[in-house]
């Protein structure tokens, strides 16, 4: 195990409360694009916080009002016209092992989504385990406007299962916006909450995790992402090895005894 | 086959009327807790639903006011805090083996939840086939209150496809109450009615649903589940061969003979 | 390749604008059934749509304010009760490559729906990749009422995915109505229109499609069936192998190249 606080990453902020680590893009001038080194050096983060001891909930933040625009039009769409398929398979997978790294990262991921959220940008909303958003909140998987398909980092795999094949296939296929209300209303956002209280409330939520129990919100993200495409009862004994795993864990049992004493349970993570 | 009518079960309540099932835990002192005892002997009844001659359909009711407070702290909990692996997996596959029975059994089952409806008594509604509430059922997924992952009989695999990926995640991980309005507009309820007619509006439901075509209702029930992870060609192929089944009953012929007679049709379930 | 511009189908009508087709089964009078020679006329359409050099977006547009009954009870239930398995499975698997070749045209497929589409017309609504209704439009998946079980065409694998599992578990096993109110909070239809602009919507949204890029838009729905199963990571990877493809196309440099130049991009198809 690692400890991750003293990072300093050089294509994003990192910024560590208690046991919250907190991400946020900084071209806010430009809404906050991606570019090969943030989407590389993002992607080597969430690979570390799999092993980071001292991170228990990672929170995606906005920026100047703005999550992210994407890909940076001239920064990465640019050179990516003049590449043979070796290297535009080599961006592609590089990319798509972002989402990966964050699926994989064992810890929740929670989303913090003010103005603009487009193209990449709503696929690291997407990846996100939950997501919180601002009324003014834009998102729009628009890869399509750039002469693009809509299977971009995993899209049409999981927006279909966030929101319902219907409306994926409309946002895929059109690259409108999805405003705010739908996003809502469709269970892309968890809840929506005005501008200058959004960090708040994404760090009450984060904090909240990372009371724990943190070694079962672990195997809760693990199960969610391994059952994804299993047979219901393979799915079924799948859970009852990974929850007869958390009832070894201390927490569990802390929780018992916190209970027979009528008090709130203190959780440690082991 | 084997009739249930004449059963007495010891650790619920068992009424029949015409042929459907009602099913309701009996300590409503203490809102309906599971035991290991009661665990066992629903999955024994489901089981036995497979080869049960004379029900149709099963309602899963509440009593007193709550449908199920999960498993017991006391009888379930406490017990499990002292096992060691090989017992919590034996506890933790007899449970999912409760919902696999639930699933397998070839009769739609029907949940009337009111009040209390949290852990494994949310599991039992979740894994029913429709499920209707009353305004103050209170359903949450409260594992990870207990130290434990969302990752129980099933829920990682079968919420998200009920409420939608995102929505799940915020349920699972945070344990948190989903009020009965939330879980209607979610479509976890099929629909809300008062308490005091929420019984008789579920088995006018399994009324219809026991008034055939049955052996098609079955059918309809292996296949929502068969198809759970196959791939759509195959799911289209696996539909054509299980419709053709159905083509050859004689509720079919029934049906087109009552329409030529411009009559309804009588189902008999063959 | 092939034009199908030419085309005189027997038993629907075919109409193309631009590089539109629209499609309209054409017995108003009966709300326009479906046959063994429609549902064969179909099927070989869209299988033959997948070679088609001049078409791009297909609408499967309404007819005298009806979209589709079903399949006939006279022209089809009536001589189904009659056959042996050879000749129902036959049947059910001709009915079953309709929605394969649908989901396999390569071309975006848009429903605009008013009135009565039920049975069959459900599935043909549910298996396009948009939908649009009026209010007035009455969806019902009513196999059940014939004697039937909700498997038809793949209705138990792609409901689910579109509206959730427990509503889709209703519309099944009852075979009651959806009214367009309920579909469209569903994520059912994308949207609804009244019936006197519901099909020139279709056209503005099939034009917005067809303005491409087409090419881009035909992996979009290859990936959309083909990550139907897949798990998560090789979706991701899928992913990544497809986007590059299309990485690869000019339309991606023209749009690259009109960004630069502040231009609205032409998309090719190539």
């Amino acid at each position: 195990m690692t400890k991750l606080a003293g990072m300093k990453p050089q294509h994003f902020i990192w910024e560590m409360q208690d046991r919250i680590a907190v991400i946020r893009l900084n071209r806010p001038d430009r809404k906050n694009p991606l570019t090969f080194d943030s989407y590389a050096e993002l992607r080597d983060t969430f690979r570390a916080l799999v092993y980071a001891s001292d991170v228990d909930v990672v929170v995606l933040a906005s920026n100047g009002g703005n999550f992210c625009s994407g890909g940076d039009v001239h920064d990465i769409i640019g050179p990516l016209v003049g590449l043979d398929m070796k290297g535009l398979l080599a961006f592609t997978r590089m990319t798509g092992d972002l989402v990966k790294a964050m699926i994989g990262c064992g810890k929740p991921v929670i989303a913090a989504v003010d103005g603009i959220c487009v193209g990449a940008g709503a696929i690291l909303a997407m990846a996100s385990d939950l997501r919180l958003a601002t009324p003014e909140a834009k998102c729009a998987f628009l890869f399509t406007r750039v002469g693009l398909a809509g299977c971009d980092m995993g899209a049409c795999a999981m927006l279909p299962r966030i929101i319902g094949q219907g409306r994926a296939a409309e946002l895929l296929y059109t690259g409108r916006v999805m405003n705010a209300g739908e996003g809502h209303a469709w269970g892309f956002w968890n809840g929506l909450h005005e501008a200058e209280v959004l960090e708040a409330e994404a760090l009450t939520l984060a904090r909240r995790l990372a009371a724990g129990p943190v070694f079962a919100h672990g195997i809760t993200k693990t199960q969610l992402n391994q059952e994804w495409n299993m047979g219901l009862e393979q799915a079924i004994e799948a859970e009852a090895q990974a929850q007869a795993i958390c009832m070894q864990t201390r927490d569990f049992e802390r929780a018992y005894r916190a209970f027979v004493a009528k008090e709130k349970p203190v959780f440690k993570g082991d």
